[in-house]
């Protein structure tokens, strides 16, 4: 059979990568695609730069349009990142009426309802599998192996190197600046590792996972996001003796009055899968109806994984060049005409659990008042602990987990707890999510 | 659009569900594939008995050959289990040019070489993701999902019964019998629990699950199977000691030689996700390249996520319908002329770890010829425990990790050892996994 013709714009770690792996594995690929898939035409900003891959039979350009206009090319690879280059050539592709596969969370998040629906008019597939969790096929596993359920929730370690550093808080008791210096040593981290430890990352890959889970138009700007670099060495250890650990998930729920979507440090029970999925690695746990909790671990990031995924979209459109576009599988998991405008609520609308640490002056009845300011606004408490003062210091923690409450019940407490003479400071407070 | 219609044969556990998830997620489902999926015809051993499901627009029938003949049925969806009769329908539906949806491990395990045979010829498509780990999307993520990478093994705890007992036994430290009387009584394990406790069910999940891995046939005859009714829970807490959880696992690996199959007990580190499985549940772990280890966790049975998985083949042979039969998903992963010849390997040349646990007369020396035979014989010590003898006992427990070796170098030093004078019986022997 005829191979597959593909373009590819971006040839750094993913595009070499790609461009490996299908040499690689090129004979097993063929023997289940049925055909060969061959990059023919790729653009890199310095073409005459040393590869990590070789570029034997591929034309080399620095011109991304050229492999864009190339009447040879059937599939453009995007994996040049950014939103507005990428985001031109993406909808150039599109005109041209060629599929797009790209590993772009920031492109699809962004702009996903605007591509899909140029997309749509021109009947071509756009693949972004790799765009969440890397290696981890859970847009098809959401997308396609639960297709006959009615999610409820989803919650995911969704990007590895907020993982890495709480995962080094943990166990070698290390403070977040130590680890996140060591990540970026270790070339988990960026220089600027702003978009992974804010919870930027987190969030693309939340508001397209929320997507294809409840067919709700991608809306990154409601997703309420909390990064990671307020969760300390204290927090960790306390929430350890709970029986909790703390991870970084970007989780949406859907709830009788709308969906929540939000990105922060989450506790979680020790006895957890999604508790015990450490480093660099993600997983995505999906409570679904009828088959319950299912769970999807793997690699998020690096070159090899995200390129499996790549690949694995371009068999998919290889499969569905022939098919009716009414066909395939929509862009976000139910046909474009009929998603749902169910509201995304304000982070003040979404009930959690929640863990609460204070300083307290170590005098009477201060733990007394504490409890009665939750008690008054409907805040049950599930746990307490009062920890004696640290050496040479005279305020002593308490610690406190509570039952579900609404944020907005649970801002209020916190004011007026805050504002007791006997506390000093503000409260730290992190979000405690069960997952049962 | 117009409806799917859907002949069902069999309305028990399983198809009682599916019928129940189309009539509760109908919406959500329609919404996805395009067009509602709508079961009009099915057969039940005794169609005049009350039910789990309403029936209201299907027509009953006792005689499963109507639905499969009805001209209105363009799936059939074979729930009735066993192999005679669910072959001499599949084929018949195959024949009539029909798509089959089946939960039938043994079906697919034992005829599926031949069932595939005759779906090609007749370019129909036969689903059967329910047949492996319930509502866990495997088939889907190994066949598609992991579509460009080579896999290097799998292992995966597929039966549920068997880890609620090796759960039990772990977290309430009982011993099987009690704890395989209390599974039936939950309904977890059957009246005849051989299927389940002798490993057969997982064999016939791991026979499919090597095929669409490896791209070899079908060949079910040629696992290695060994139950976990000799696990004690002695070992199981020497295990854990050792840092150790033992589960049933079925693994497939690709070594140089060939391929390996084998369903047994096995020791994993506690610190795997896979040993934190637990109760009911089931998960694969699969090792491939480029993508790492990635896990896929989920109910294994039932028959809410029996009907998830049968409702996702459902959707897929809707898409596929339009499509050459040339661009579909093949059946075992690989195109049909391009499976594999590698053999699998008998057991003798299979090399895993291995824990041994052995009573031994308390007598100077008896350490030294143990150790001494295991040297002779190639085979590396990886850690010794001696214990005390039991109260009342006068013999010692010496138990014995190992590393690597293969299982014949295993067998010669085994017999070896229970050849000696100061050693009292048989050795224990599991073998030991770090899926590393």
């Amino acid at each position: 059979m005829q191979p597959v013709k593909v373009g590819l714009l971006g040839l750094g770690t993913v595009g070499g990568g790609t461009v490996n792996l299908l040499a690689r594995n090129g004979d097993e690929i063929t023997r289940r695609a049925g055909r060969p898939v061959e990059v023919v035409h790729a653009a890199a900003r310095h073409p005459e730069r040393p590869r990590t891959c070789s570029t034997e039979g591929i034309r080399l350009t620095s011109d991304p349009f050229e492999v864009v206009d190339d009447p040879e090319t059937e599939i453009i690879v995007e994996l040049i990142g950014g939103e507005g280059l990428a985001k031109e050539l993406t909808l150039r592709a599109i005109d041209r009426g060629k599929h797009v596969v790209t590993a772009n969370k920031a492109l699809i998040a962004l702009h996903g309802n605007e591509i899909f629906a140029r997309a749509r008019e021109r009947g071509v597939t756009i693949g972004f599998e790799a765009a969440v969790a890397g290696g981890i096929p859970i847009i098809k596993a959401v997308r396609e192996g639960l297709v006959g359920n009615r999610i409820e929730w989803l919650a995911g370690i969704i990007n590895g190197t907020a993982n890495f550093i709480l995962t080094e808080m943990l166990y070698a008791g290390r403070e977040f600046g130590e680890v996140l210096a060591e990540a970026q040593r270790l070339g988990y981290a960026e220089a600027d590792p702003t978009f992974d430890v804010d919870g930027i990352d987190a969030a693309h890959k939340l508001t397209i996972l929320a997507s294809i889970a409840f067919g709700i138009p991608l809306q990154y700007d409601k997703v309420y996001c909390e990064g990671i670099g307020h969760v300390s060495r204290e927090d960790v250890e306390y929430a350890r003796e709970l029986g909790f650990r703390i991870k970084h998930l970007g989780i949406c729920r859907r709830d009788e009055d709308g969906i929540g979507l939000r990105v922060h440090p989450t506790l979680l029970p020790e006895r957890q899968l999604l508790a015990n999925v450490d480093g660099v690695m993600n997983a995505v746990m999906v409570k679904a109806d009828p088959v319950g909790p299912t769970l999807y671990y793997g690699a998020g990031a690096g070159a090899e994984p995200t390129a499996s995924a790549v690949v694995a979209d371009l068999v998919d459109v290889v499969r569905e060049f022939t098919l009716e576009p009414e066909n395939r599988v929509p862009y976000l998991a139910f046909q474009s005409h009929s998603l749902s405008d169910d509201p995304v609520l304000p982070m003040e609308a979404v009930e959690t659990a929640y863990y609460l640490r204070m300083l307290a002056k170590d005098q009477p009845g201060v733990l007394a008042e504490v409890t009665r300011i939750l008690g008054d606004s409907g805040i049950s408490i599930e746990a307490i602990i009062q920890k004696q003062p640290g050496p040479g210091a005279e305020d002593v923690p308490i610690i406190i987990l509570t039952h579900r409450v609404r944020e907005s019940q649970m801002n209020l407490a916190c004011e007026r707890i805050e504002a007791l003479e006997a506390i000093q400071g503000q409260l730290t407070r992190m979000r405690v999510e069960t997952l049962a």
